[in-house]
């Protein structure tokens, strides 16, 4: 009988599960809301009602969960997840198994890190041994693979590259630093720079309008669409998302010279937006041989590099320390 | 019988050896005149007899060598080394088994991944699985060790912390990119901004008078006695030294979050001069957990930092990939 596991999507309005094979096939999923407002007891009823739904009967040898946020691994605890019910040192693996009982493994893991494990087992890293991805969402997430190994770091917080600093006297980031990635290829960014341009007193933009019904979240794309009208501050806009997405990677690659660089996240739908510039400024300032030899590449998997890369995890539980 | 291993470094002035026990003691120790400018054959001829004068007529297994330049471990070439005799996809390890003998393993690394390794076996980062070093010296190099493990990156280019882009639009570096660590915490990089200082038409500073005899390679010492002084421009230059040096270990640290940064290299004689305004800007910029996590120190095994890298690559050569 083959080896069959689940990977689960954890996010603040929605858990998405899969039943997942050993040649990392998704057979089965299922989606269901969070209930995160009725508070974490309730998250964890609905992912034991998800890993029932969607195992179909089947026998699973282990879950790994993709979660938002500072996880610790080796102990199965969440340290800090502000998007689910902002818990703080929740023992999550815990509190599982006493629910699933003690025959399935559970494997916790930041989200941005089992999207990276994903892309490079069935993804854009299929072939390569090392990738760093690059998660352009809210904020930007990252994860590093190194010769096929997650580099998780000391204390679970390896590729936070959302977090290198691009413009050292930039615009505020959230973590209270000054001039990160996040704070320029984000959709929070996208959405400051929107302000600054529509503060601009002799700005003539289409933004105005477009943007004036607009859920926040769906500004990054009401931009892009006043860009691919030829809207001069949107294409601004857009500029500095790829000069600082660029600079961020030529870093990377001189760090770390690693093969791939997988871009994902939901503002990475605005690819030809930011990618030129991007490009022109990894080759710029990055070393000649590590630019040359890194392919940049959108993710493959979709919304699913996060499952598949949670199955994994879940697959070689044992093999990992 | 003990094993014991030879570790070299290979400088462009001088060749240093030493014979090293597999507890990473040194045993004995030689120095050579590398005679580069008589061409790499000579540089050959005098690493052979170094061997041979270091090893004392005891047996030994492997010898590594830490070379200044882009080296290829696995073919052992050196694909790129501009200070010894400029070569270009020079098959060392062949040429030196020709002379030496099948029987001694001949391992080739770049010499900053060297001192990593040395600093990390039996240095600063003796009790971490994962550290950084960063060598401060005529530019600036680096090398990044995790889990016990050298990370090469995917062509031996890992660890070129020197060229992280720290300003976008700041000092030409000498790699073609603006704004490197390398242009600002760095010998040369020193020496710019004296010849800045210098240049501007009201300062009264006494690094015109401390620096006229000088030769170029002593320059940041002359500046270091200035700041000592409290003259107002060594002061600044030490100053923007550290800051650049802090940005670029905050990023390091998100990205990583290794527990140790170890700084080498000759302009780390400074330390005083720079570590109080890299550690603020770490602090200030760093996520929170992983800058607590992180102890930054001066490298412990001095000059020997790469003799002692080279011997354990030697002593390990057969469990490395």
């Amino acid at each position: 009988m083959e080896k069959k596991v689940i990977g689960i999507d954890v996010g603040g309005t929605n858990l998405r599960g899969a039943l997942v094979s050993a040649d990392g096939k998704i057979i089965n999923r299922r989606k269901t809301a969070s209930d995160a407002d009725r508070g974490i007891e309730a998250v964890i009823e609905n992912l034991v009602k998800l890993i029932r739904n969607v195992s179909g009967g089947e026998h699973v040898s282990a879950v790994g969960f993709g979660i938002p946020g500072i996880i610790d691994f080796k102990e199965g605890i969440i340290t800090q997840a502000p998007n689910i019910c902002s818990v703080n040192n929740y023992p999550i693996r815990n509190n599982l198994r006493a629910r699933l009982g003690d025959t399935i493994k559970v494997i916790v893991e930041n989200d941005a890190n089992c999207a990276a494990v994903g892309e490079w087992w069935m993804g854009a890293g299929k072939d390569a041994g090392s990738i760093v991805m690059i998660t352009l969402g809210t904020g930007v997430g990252g994860g590093i693979v190194l010769d096929g190994k997650l580099w998780r770091g000391a204390d679970g917080f390896g590729g936070e590259v959302g977090h290198m600093t691009i413009y050292p006297d930039g615009a505020r980031c959230n973590c209270g630093n000054y001039g990160c990635l996040e704070s320029y290829s984000s959709a929070t960014a996208v959405r400051r720079m929107v302000r600054e341009a529509l503060a601009e007193k002799d700005s003539k933009t289409s933004l105005r309008d477009l943007i004036r019904d607009e859920e926040p979240e769906r500004i990054p794309e009401a931009v892009m669409k006043a860009a691919l009208d030829g809207d001069g501050a949107a294409l601004g806009i857009w500029e500095q998302f790829g000069a600082a997405l660029g600079i961020g990677m030529a870093s990377l690659v001189n760090i770390l010279n690693v093969e791939i660089i997988v871009i994902g996240g939901g503002v990475s739908a605005a690819w030809e937006m930011f990618i030129g510039k991007a490009l022109a400024e990894l080759k710029r300032r990055a070393l000649r041989a590590p630019a040359e030899r890194v392919k940049v590449m959108k993710n493959v998997l979709g919304d699913d590099s996060g499952i598949i890369g949670a199955s994994y995890l879940a697959l070689n539980s044992g093999r990992e320390p």
